[in-house]
This record gives C-alpha cells, structure tokens and sequence, in this order.
C-alpha cells in the first residue's frame, strides 16, 4: 500500500521515512494536523529505535504502509495544547509509546488496557480516525491526545527514559500482572537485548530474583556485573538448563525468532508462567503434557495500558532505571538499523532528534 | 514391564485385571498390604470408568504394568482404621481419587497441590513407597494413607458421586484456579462427555455463564435442556465459531485427541485463558502472536489436591452436583470399555463392584 496517508493536512512536518520494503530511510517532507481540543502538539527531543522498526521497515509481518515514518519511543516536550487539555501544559516533558489512540468503549479501554483494545491505533503504520496513516516520532514534531501520553519526571534522563515507552513497559507490565514482581519470586528473562536489559533492572527494583536465559554466552558478565542479574543461564548448556528444572515462578521471553519453548517450560516450578513477547513467524508447538504436569501456562503480552505506563515511567524515576542505551544523529539511522540487524547494540540505539534532524533538511 | 507389584503381600484381595496391552479385563485374586497406622481399608462399593482406564488399558501412554488392576474413582465404605488415624472412623463413606501418595515435603505437598507433586503415586498402575504397584478400584477393596481420601457427605448419592473423585475435580479445580467461577463470567467447556457434562454442572453452581462446545450437533439438547447451559457452540460451524469471537473468559477443553486449538484461542477475550486437561499425543500449535493480541494464556490443569479435592465433594453436595451414569455390573467391563471408545456412554459408566464383583470370582 502506497500513498493513504499522504493527504495534505494544515501543519508542516519533517522526518525521515523509508519508501519501500528495502527499509532504508531518508529525509521526508510531510504534513501533520491541527492540534485538537483534547490533544497536544510534541516538539520530539529523543526516539528510540525499537526491534519492531527494522520489521516494519522491511515489511516482515505484510502490513506496512510506505512511506513509512518509525518511531514509538518517543521523549518530547509539549509545544502547543488544545482547550480541553487538562493532564499537560506547555513546556512539559512527555512520551509517547506504541498507541496513540483506541475506541476508548470497549471492555479493554474501560479498563485501561487501550494496549489490548482490538481498535487501538499504532503510533506509526496504523490508521487514525480521520483516515490518515500515522507518522512516528522519526521526525520533529507528533500531535497526540493527552489521553495517550505520560508524563515524563523530572528526574529522569530524557534519552535514556525512551526506550520505556516500549521495551520499558513491555517488560513491567507482564511481570506486574503475572505475579512476578517481589520478593520471594524468580523470574527468567531470555534475550539480553533492548528489552531483556530493562527487564532485569524492573525484577531487581521489585526485589525479585532474576536469571538472564541467553544463548550468547558473553552477556553473562554484563548480566551479572552491569545490570544486576542473580544468575546467567545458557541456553546452550544442557548441564546448566538441566539443573536449572523447576526453579523458576516464571519467564519473560523477548526473542523474537523461532525457537523452542519446551526447555523454557521444563525451567518453571508448579504453577510457572511462561510470557512470550516476540511474535515470531513460526507456530511455537508443545505437548499439552508439559503444561498438565504442574498446572504450568504459556502466555502473551503486549505493552501495556496508558495508566500502567505512567506507572511504570514514576517505578522508573522513584528507582532510577533506565537504558542503557548509545546516542545517535539523524543520519546515523540507516548504519544503526543494520548493526540492530546483527545484535551489535548494548542495548537501545536513540536518536537525538531534536539536535540533529534539522540538519539533514536539505 | 510384568510382575513388579506381584509381591505376595499379607491380605487377599480380588479384583478385576488385564494382562496385557489388548486391555481385556478378567478375574483377578491378587493381594494387598496390612493397615498402615495412618491408613484405612476401605471395602469398594462403586467405582467410575474414567477415560484415562481405557488408555491404560491399551498401553497408550507407554507406561502400563501389567497385571493392570485399573480405577480411581472410588467410592467406599471404611472397614478398618490405623492407630493414628484421625480423619475417618469405620463405616464412614469415603472417596479414593487419582494419587493415594505424595512426598508430603516439597512446595506443591506444603501447599496442599500434591496433584503437582513430581513424586505422587498414581491409585493404579503408580508404584507405592514400599515398591509394589499399586492396584486400583476394580477390586473389593483398597487401602489408603487417610491424607489421600476424602469424606463423603451423608447426602450425596455414592454411585454417583464416584465421577467426581477424576471428573468432578479435573473440572472444579480449573475454573476456581483461573477466575472462572463465579457470576459475570463466561466459561467455555469443550467436549460433552464425562468430565465436560459435571464441568457444566459446576459452573451452573458457580452461577458462572456456561457455552458447550462440541463437534457433536446431537449432545445439544442435552447440554441445553438436561445439563442447563447457557448456550451451544458447534465447533465445526465456521459462522457460529466466527459469532462467538472474544466472548469467553475461559475454556476448558476436555478433548483428549489431537484438535486444533487456536479457533479456541480466538473464542477468548482479552486476558482468557484456555485450559487444557486431555493429553494429546501430538503436540499442539500456536502462532505467539496469538496469545499476545489480548494477554491470553494456554494452561493445563490435571485433577486437585487433596483440600480442594474434599472442598469440592462438600461444595457438590451441598449444591445436588452429580455426574449422570450408567452403573454397570463387573462382567460388563469389557463391554462398557468397547462403547466407552466409541463414546457411546451418557455420561459415565461406574461399576456396582459391592453387589456384582464377589458374584465374578470362580
């Protein structure tokens, strides 16, 4: 699909977009709309790249729209608001994640679950209301409504708090709803990346015991000494996941390539939940035995509900976490993308929009 | 393996057994061990047909010792009481489930989960602690360590309360543990046979909305008129599985051959969680992505322990819960299993061992 967003609309903007499925991203000319009454106008200072870019970028799940501007990691400072405008004022700093919209009835948004309502709005390659395909935060400005975006403290590093916004809430909510956050409970992550490092630096907030599940055996020191992590467990070592059986009260499993989950369910004591965040290509299977045997389940999770996500930014603050993360310009993005490509980040790239994008306007 | 629980031991006993993996069923005379001081005797009065018999039976799960003395829906009456033994005085009515040991020790015992112990002993075809194997209910009487019976209450019918020591509590058990008992929410049981038929018992008591979901269109009226549910679902009509989407907080699938479960997937709400009680041989598939979009989960759940087990047979008497069964006489066995495999059952054979078994010995 080409050209549904492209309607022209009564405020200019600026960005970088990809053209096509080849992913590469070069500065776009573009148009945003009015600010509405219950909505806010965001001067974006920072966005992360997020995994899911690069899907979007080259068209991995079949849904994306060019010309296509990324970005659901979004820390910006409010520039403009509208009448009815109640939770922002101008000049504050706030994020915006993956949804900037939802049907705001159904059973989800009521209970402040927008993140599980089947209408909700992706910030980038989802459709608004009013018909036009959303641009994301690759760019300098976003108009969203308030109802959509968190407050960011001031306390917070505003580069290294983007990558919250998603990887951050992605990880907080599952281990908050599926009781694994306190003392007393040990969660597994698997996959040290952009998600996995923010999770590990959550468990350990919450005094929850936490066990890096990786099969790249260098991450174990930087688990270990640099996030905290109690243990490392590879997942190459038959030895290792062997004597790690039934230990764990539940896993958060963040990679996003096929892989096999039996291993990781023979890992949960009674009882244990094992959360899949990565929707891979391929079918999980698994016998239903291994779940019989020890009343054991496997589940999904998606980001997690604007309430929850406030919540989660003022944990972040209160217990100083954050990414930790490498700093890019505008122009770096395309050299960043492929080295994401390859796992070569310790762990987010964010680009720093706000002093860098205008320099590539040519 | 043959002869491991041929142990000569100090009491004679007579039952029903099957030599080898053609599953048939003849004459017995085997022997069982003294009363333990915390054990009782129980003289068998009436025992159930699970579906699982029939698998062990026929060696479907590789792991049958023969002679198979098969049952664990006991229902009998107390004939004899160990020193210490606390809970239950001779004459008492009494129920044998699935397990009739555990560890006693590890977190699922402490928590009274000892259906999660790795270490329990199956009533039938488990080896006891002493290192015999243990023979189950289609034989005139048993004997049980007092932590693994339950009483039965004055009020309900003892041949057909015998479901519920397998059935009953393979279907309470999940609904209480995953949220799905009580008013405003809607359970989805799949399959209308033993255990689904006392499931929509159950969730009528729990004043829990109820929807059938079968591939057989004729157990319909029954489900609707006889059992009370609040609906029917034809699983094999696309238009009605297509109308029914998002509608269910939960399922519990009682089908023990290999299906499809993603159209269940798709019945769930936000946040539902499809429980899976049948193990099936082949493993089942799911695409994660699945589970994301609205947190659902895909549990497994076997039987209770032994608290929830007792909690159950109270809850059922004091709310009429019976199983609907045909009680058969003991030389019908072999029969019964022959229309047991073809479902020709409405909906639990349970055996009249007190008046018809002593009649089978030569």
């Amino acid at each position: 699909m080409e050209g549904l967003g492209e309607r022209e609309q009564s405020v200019d903007a600026f960005g970088w977009a990809a053209r096509d499925s080849s992913g590469h991203l070069s500065p776009f000319a573009f148009s945003r709309r009015e600010t509405g009454e219950e909505e806010v106008r965001v001067k974006v200072l920072y966005c992360g790249i997020c995994h899911s870019d690069l899907h979007c970028l080259k068209n991995e799940w079949h849904s994306s729209v060019y010309p296509m501007v990324p970005g659901h990691e979004i820390v910006g400072e409010v520039s403009e608001i509208g009448r009815k405008v109640s939770k922002f004022n101008i000049g504050d700093k706030i994020g915006v994640g993956c949804i900037v919209d939802s049907c705001r009835t159904c059973e989800s948004c009521r209970e402040d679950q927008e993140n599980y309502c089947t209408k909700a709005v992706a910030t980038y390659n989802g459709v608004h209301y009013d018909g036009t395909v959303n641009y994301g935060g690759y760019s300098d400005h976003v108009v969203v409504d308030e109802r959509y975006a968190v407050k960011i403290p001031h306390t917070l590093p505003l580069a290294s708090a983007a990558p919250l916004l998603c990887a951050g809430i992605s990880m907080y909510s599952p281990m908050k709803y599926f009781g694994l956050a306190g003392p007393g409970k040990h969660v597994g992550i698997v996959g040290l990346g952009g998600l996995g490092h923010i999770g590990v630096r959550f468990a350990k907030a919450f005094g929850t015991k936490v066990t890096v599940v990786s099969s790249t055996v260098g991450k174990c020191k930087d688990a270990l000494e640099n996030l905290g992590a109690d243990g490392f467990l590879a997942s190459t070592d038959d030895d290792q996941m062997q004597a790690a059986m039934g230990t764990m009260d539940g896993i958060i499993d963040t990679v996003s390539v096929s892989h096999s989950v039996l291993p990781l369910i023979g890992l949960l004591k009674s009882n244990g939940k094992l959360v899949l965040l990565g929707a891979t290509e391929k079918p999980f299977d698994l016998p239903a035995f291994s779940l019989i045997m020890g009343r054991k389940s496997v589940a999904g999770s998606a980001i997690g509900g604007m309430k929850e996500t406030q919540e989660m930014i003022d944990f972040a603050a209160e217990h100083g976490i954050k990414a930790d993360i490498e700093v890019i310009s505008m122009d770096y993005v395309n050299t960043a993308m492929d080295r994401l490509a390859k796992g070569d980040v310790r762990y987010r790239f964010v680009i720093d929009i706000a002093n860098t994008l205008a320099a590539t306007r040519s």
